[in-house]
């Protein structure tokens, strides 16, 4: 244990803040910095090592687009059992998309990890779900797929992806979860509370609680929205039983 | 452990039969065998589920396509550190092109598992490339990524992918691990013996020994062939030790 706790010690105070951050982002434990590092790397910066060779984000852009790819199909394939191959292309490429994947990287402020030689407004828009990508590639070279799978799920998936909605069985994970605990006696308790914490936008926090459990939260710029996500976590975490309801 | 044999034993004398022939393909134990059927059936059978919901491995296809990617992707990562992301890009559409994949598909003879209703030679070429795309999600359906991966490896990447020989470092695996060993001092034996089983098609086996451990098995349909996989084998096994002398 005192090994591992020595890799995952960051070595200077600014990893000591990055590493922070990013535990907070991706809900475990980084271990090897220097994959994350890379993410944020703008090939405006010309870095490169010492033999020659650029240190960027962009080969990890690749490597995250693929990883993101096979876990969304894998998603799909799953929650989408009627759904032909003609469907699942179609709706991966939706939840894939430059916009979505752009929306994304904006909406976990990524763009504050970058490092680059060029002004934010020069980079162009792309570069927030590139990183996104990027971050994706670092978690699996950090930690393997089982963990970008549950990153994925829990930032890309719960938050965007609404096969449900799409398909126009649920308008509100809020409404539905309710109807569901009134029809099944469970006691649910939405408990909301801001949370801006050092971000520059005003953010909330939504904790639900049925049975007097906590069950799942929720985090965004509205308390509407946070409240919906955070609805839709308990949706995933009751899905068998709600499903045999 | 009694619990997991029941599963894991097939039902019927064909689905034993089945799972014998599948074990030797994936070189490990599949456990749910359902997977793996539906990966060859054809939708010209019109099979469908008790709620009409067709059965063919097309939905399998998609996933299995995807898993590949990935793991395609994450191999080139690694193994051209030097290469940029149009690059890899370039050298992943080349690995998974349909042609390679049908090679593939082949090479496995999975043809010999597919149910249809219609002749083979309407089918059409690309039927072993989608199989062994749906062969792939069965995989991981069944094991998980981690099993995908391994296969991958052992299926595509070692007997397929030559970054090595695409970039001219190495021209022959046999050569190469002859003259490592020369250079090391270890002694390297090459065995090799027909091997054709049950299949139409004449097959070799050879087996590498080096220091008197067995390292590696190629197994193909001329000798030359199975001796430059079990070496290749045997470079991938060894290759700290080669990158390190």
């Amino acid at each position: 244990m005192n090994f591992l706790r020595k890799i995952v010690r960051p070595k200077t105070k600014d990893d000591e803040e990055f590493y922070y951050d990013l535990k907070t982002l991706l809900n475990f434990k980084p271990v090897q910095l220097n994959h994350y590092k890379r993410a944020f790397i703008h090939r405006s910066l010309k870095m490169t090592d010492s033999k020659g060779k650029p240190i960027n984000y962009e080969r990890l852009e690749f490597l995250g687009d693929a990883i993101l790819g096979s876990v969304i199909a894998s998603f799909l394939y799953k929650e989408a059992p009627r759904g032909n191959e003609g469907y699942l292309t179609q709706m991966r490429s939706k939840v894939v998309s430059r916009e979505n994947l752009n929306k994304l990287g904006k909406e976990l402020d990524l763009i504050r990890f970058v490092k680059s030689n060029i002004n934010q407004n020069q980079v162009g828009e792309n570069i927030h779900g590139n990183i996104f990508e990027a971050l994706v590639g670092a978690i699996y070279l950090d930690r393997g797929y089982n963990y970008c799978h549950q990153f994925i799920y829990d930032q890309v998936i719960i938050p965007y992806v609404d096969l449900q909605k799409l398909e126009n069985k649920i308008s509100s994970y809020k409404g539905f979860i309710i109807e569901w605990c009134q029809k099944t006696k469970r006691k649910y308790l939405f408990e909301s509370y801001e949370d801006t914490g050092k971000q520059a936008q005003k953010h909330f926090s939504v904790v639900v609680f049925i049975d007097g459990q906590k069950i799942a939260k929720g985090r965004a710029t509205s308390k509407k929205k946070a409240e919906e996500m955070a609805a839709k976590r308990v949706y995933y975490a009751f899905q068998k039983e709600i499903n045999n309801s």
